[in-house]
């Protein structure tokens, strides 16, 4: 199990906290080990469940305070064609990250979607994985609401879209983005791997080279869900 | 230096990264000491200045990849009025942490808030320090921007404002929130800490429960700019 929290064995996911349990059971995740620190009172339906002594359960999970509780569960990741089909039925740009290394804000771009209304996301080859144990934990479960796939550009052929750019882009007020295909998010450090891409950016006060890349995705994201109820 | 990193010294802060010591230098910081790693080039005005090994520089860093230059600076921390004056002369909401724990949020609310143009913040008890290294690495150094000090809620007396709710306050867009004294950011596990603040709330997509509380700054901090410039 230590090893499941920093290398993922594919086709499993780890999941710490009642809160990631509950989103993934919403979502119909099969748990296949259910490990509950001494004393803790949970439920959860799984095929094998532990009790483990605190410092067992300590010695078991990767974050600072865990919860108490942990699981194990199988999952079959969708593919890339899932996920444009999803994006495309619900007339949803599709979500991409490009490179975004930090898994922390992977998890946080795929909560911030989930809320936003957008229906599915791909990553790009270079982007932390949205279904390791930090960026679940950063998604508070929410990466199970959507349809997340890896793809390669070529998976994306023909989709027309926009790239966050810090600056020389589209502001944000005026970019048509509700009507793309795609919204791109690259790296913080590299930027998008493409540089066909139109660009739109969020104005920043005089000074402010950027904004974090997951809080560039919230106002963005949430420029286009108001967008599409308008 | 180790202690430093985890453990603040009152009056110093750890600057790691060139952006981050460009963004103190340009904030008028004294560097104390500039530690190099061996073969970086790197110029920076300080009164001490040493080259380490690799090996060194690693044993003496917290992130996971130093960037090959640090610095300890000397800071003459605000205090609340500072920033409360501040906040009136612009005629922004002054920006309040109310138990933000963790110092990747905190610093990434920093962020923000400068890219958003205000120009305070403060931060109440249990709330992470903005100065630590943790938190001045997430804000990109755009701490340095802002009025920031620590404060309690008597400090803020007749400051009349918004405070953050998951659910149930006025809608983003309904509310004043460029008329108020101040905008609170609760503890995502514990809310906020006074009962009697009139609430904001960001709409979500049906069934997701909260954002991230650096997302919600994000989409609140960015409305208030849209609002003052309008």
């Amino acid at each position: 199990m230590r090893r499941l929290a920093t290398r993922r064995e594919p086709g499993f996911v780890l999941l710490e906290g009642p809160r990631v349990l509950a989103e993934a059971e919403a979502a119909g995740l099969e748990l296949e080990l259910l490990a509950v620190r001494e004393g803790e009172e949970f439920t959860a339906r799984s095929d094998q469940r532990v009790a483990l002594s605190p410092g067992v359960f300590r010695a078991v999970t990767q974050t600072v305070t865990p919860r108490g509780v942990i699981a194990i569960a199988r999952i079959r990741e969708p593919d890339a064609r899932a996920a444009l089909e999803a994006a495309r039925r619900r007339r949803w740009p599709l979500v991409v990250l490009d490179g975004v290394q930090d898994p922390g804000n992977v998890g946080a771009i795929c909560r911030t979607a989930a809320a936003a209304g957008a229906p599915a996301l791909v990553v790009l080859e270079g982007t932390a994985d949205p279904y390791g144990a930090k960026a679940i934990r950063a998604s508070a479960g929410n990466v199970f609401r959507l349809i997340v796939a890896r793809a390669g550009w070529s998976d994306l052929a023909g989709l027309n879209g926009y790239g966050a750019a810090a600056s020389g882009g589209e502001p944000l007020a005026e970019a048509p983005l509700e009507n793309a295909g795609m919204i791109v998010f690259g790296s913080e450090a590299h930027g998008l791997s493409r540089s066909d891409l139109k660009l739109v950016t969020v104005q920043l006060s005089e000074g402010v080279e950027s904004l974090n890349v997951a809080a560039a995705a919230a106002l963005i994201l949430f420029q286009i869900r108001r967008r599409l109820a308008a």
